[in-house]
């Protein structure tokens, strides 16, 4: 039988992906020094084996052979999303791939060096290359899919997410936003002036720290059974659903920062951890894509940990593993002030989830331009400070380094990818409205620290769908209707407007 | 040409023998335990990969075809290693290996099970299979190289290494040992008549532990910058010469023997981190065998660090690490009463180094005579008995677990091994011989905790010689004379004896 067939080559190649996701995971945690050549080289060549396996010609007639053969509802679905991984490997002609390695990894390296000196001028001719190679790459997608060429990039990131939905979805929430963060920054103000911001008295010890990170995780549901958490340079969730490597990183004179960011990490490790693992083989037993795990970490982070019941369980928790004067005197509020604090900004990373997507939405309209050929890169720097001035009142004509500089995907050449994170927070409100519907006291529960029901509802409704559906409809029929920006407005406007 | 076609296939497999040492010292040490299944098939995928790459028929053709071709001396010796690779790669049919395969799995498993409730009669059908098919293995590899079957199986762990010479070798150490460790007791028993062994008083915290066996890999001249240290269940030296990952584990009521654990893996560890690194992905640019491998190892432990030169300098090092009152009162030759305490034994890795080569002999003798039909595994309680009751004068006959039951080998089908751990103890006193008649202030080098010149001879000598020639030869060239059992017995003499 040919979906035998497939069904093999899919444990091949979760083998394949098994040591690449370990390896990644291990360079950026336990790896001496000296070992990134040799890892790199294993890196590449186990990366070429993967690509060899998963397009040898022979899987297109074992597809076609497939779609004859009697198979159950879950079989058919994986011989579609087998279909649909296969098309989106294949479409591209192994000398552009090649071509397109060596200049992104060249363009990423030159990045690393001149964004440190602030030289947009000497990083353009890269750039450039760049741009022209996203666009031929746009249009061989757009050949092989008989999608948009921007529609065809973001198909890789979001199987079904399409401009023409997104576009609108986009334009109202930016149009809400540019009166909305004034109105957030006002109320903020307001309330600052009766009860002030309080400040962190560090030093606040590691192990304190990583004992609060690990109890915050077992709260909220991360399975230690399959994962753990260590410490890298920048913060990840990867290795495989049955291992699932977290990190965080640690500054002793804050410790609030890095317990957000290993609750936005457990978000993304619980979808890992609540998958299929029966499927795990099959591209259908992986997750949807990047807005949907996006909203998966996003869900934790902005839906639970940002919320006044969850301060008012995990306060506690502070004390118990942070001394009982780590926050003198602070109560719910005070951590909320903090934790919640708005502010007009230069860095996407570092946003707040009130401005955050204007950051998104400057990209996503500028990339759509770069894409289209509306705009070329030598334009980025004036038509980037024209948005930052227009959206969020601030300019970075005179900075790179913290405008267009300030990310790695674009000289990575990774175009239609940054939607993924504002459409992960619209989902996440939309996800939580729904939730609370068939769970009323979900807000009573999360006060409590009861996070079971909570979770079991993400895992019916997400994380055991895996791949099954495409990002719109899987958000359908997790939520009862398409895409709908209301959901989120609802959310900032209760936590950060004048009438919440 | 024909030999960069191998060259290629070099950096393939060694890519694949990377991640399959980093996957494997990872499952020791990091992975979530619910990460093991996944883990396993990872790994056997992976295998199976290599096994295909690795015996790929046209190889035989490439290595046909380069042998006419204008190499190179490394070239022409990483030519006949490479042949050596493919012909131990392929004497043994696939169906075989299969069938060799479930069999040791099963018989491993059982033996973990068995051996628990110390029940051998349950085990013997298991490894009276294995038995069968270790001869069967034996004729197959003794067919494809023209060696004795004993031999063929040796070769696979030290290539060059013959019963032949080894017999009479293993002989007369044997009758050497059978009056001499009666003259180590009894010197042993005067001695501490006058200095009574001093008693350890715990608890030793971990973390001191961790330091002092940093600092002292730091010492001999482990560079953490190819390599690290981690815990694990059972120690061991795994990784990749450009990271090595070494293990050890802790008891709080006991620092010594941990450290020496350490110092033995740091052995283990110099040697691949002192691998040719242009040549790692060539079969020749690996250790050589199993035998120089633990000559390594022992020259770290038996030669450096059981010494008393080296003491007079490591003592402070414990004060420093422990704390002062770790060993109150205690010099030198306290620890060295401690570390080198002779005594008879059951269990081999238990073993002291003056009665751990007849535990070696005696397994040597016998799985000799199973290969070769003389004894059937049925027989193995009653001869193991024997033997022990004549080297060693303690009887196993009733206590299967600490008798034939106490080592992995045999229930995983490893026999031709065993030798090699007595051959690195000879090995590694001959090297020191050596080594000092071209270094006369070793000793006192090793006194002031100068490990520079010692590491520069073992890396001209053995370290950077890779694969360049058998184990027999790569002695010879480094000790200038053959394998001679006579450095280890003075040695032994001199740490031990009467007049030593």
């Amino acid at each position: 039988m040919s979906f035998e067939k497939l069904d093999a080559l899919g444990r091949r190649l979760e083998s394949l992906e098994h040591a690449l996701s370990i390896l990644g995971a291990d360079e950026a945690t336990h790896m001496a020094v000296g070992g990134g050549e040799k890892r790199a080289e294993a890196m590449a060549n186990l990366a070429g084996m993967y690509h060899t396996q998963s397009t040898a010609p022979e899987i297109r007639d074992w597809i076609e052979a497939a779609k004859a053969e009697d198979l159950n509802e879950d079989q058919t679905l994986a011989l579609g999303e087998f279909e649909r991984s296969y098309v989106n490997a294949t479409c591209l002609p192994t000398e552009f791939v090649e071509r397109r390695t060596v200049a992104t990894m060249r363009s990423e390296q030159l990045w690393r060096e001149l964004r440190a000196r602030n030289d947009w001028d000497s990083f353009l001719p890269a750039l450039e290359g760049v741009v022209d190679l996203v666009r031929e790459e746009a249009a061989l997608r757009s050949d092989a899919l008989g999608l948009a060429p921007y529609d065809a990039l973001m198909e890789q990131y979001d199987p079904g997410n399409r401009t023409e939905t997104l576009n609108p979805i986009f334009a109202d929430l930016k149009g809400f936003l540019k009166d909305f963060v004034p109105e957030a920054l006002d109320v903020q103000e307001e309330k600052l002036s009766q009860r002030p911001l309080k400040a962190l008295k560090g030093p606040y010890s590691i192990e304190n720290q990583r004992e609060l990170g690990l109890a915050a995780m077992r709260a909220v549901g991360f399975d230690f059974t399959h994962g753990s958490l260590a410490v890298s340079h920048h913060p990840f969730c990867g290795g495989v659903p049955t291992d699932v490597r977290m990190t965080t990183r640690y500054r002793t004179d804050q410790f609030l920062f890095s317990l957000m960011a290993v609750l936005h990490e457990t978000g993304h490790a619980l979808y890992e951890q609540g998958l299929d693992k029966s499927w795990s083989h099959w591209p259908l037993g992986k997750a949807r894509g990047m807005g949907i795990h996006e909203s998966q970490s996003l869900f934790v982070e902005m839906q639970l940990a940002r919320s006044p019941e969850f301060w008012s369980f995990a306060l506690p928790m502070i004390h118990q593993y942070m001394g009982e004067d780590a926050i003198p005197g602070w109560d719910a509020t005070d951590v909320l002030n903090q934790v919640n604090f708005v502010e007009r900004g230069y860095i996407r990373v570092d946003a707040d989830e009130v401005t955050y997507p204007l950051h998104v939405i400057l990209r996503y309209e500028l990339e759509q331009d770069l894409v289209y050929g509306k705009l070329e890169a030598a334009q980025i720097p004036e038509a980037w400070d024209a948005k930052m001035t227009e959206y969020l009142g601030i300019s970075t004509i005179d900075d790179p380094k913290d405008g267009p500089m300030q990310d790695v995907h674009w000289p990575g050449g990774a175009f239609g990818y940054f939607p993924s994170y504002t459409l992960g927070a619209m989902i996440a409100a939309q996800q939580w409205s729904a939730l609370e519907k068939s769970l009323p006291d979900a807000r009573e529960q999360i006060g409590k620290g009861e996070f079971d029901a909570i979770n079991d509802w993400r895992r019916q409704n997400i994380w055991l769908q895996g791949s099954r559906y495409s990002t719109p409809d899987l958000i359908t029929r997790a939520t009862g209707e398409p895409l709908n920006p209301e959901f989120f407005k609802a959310h900032l406007r209760k936590r950060y407007g004048r009438n919440g």
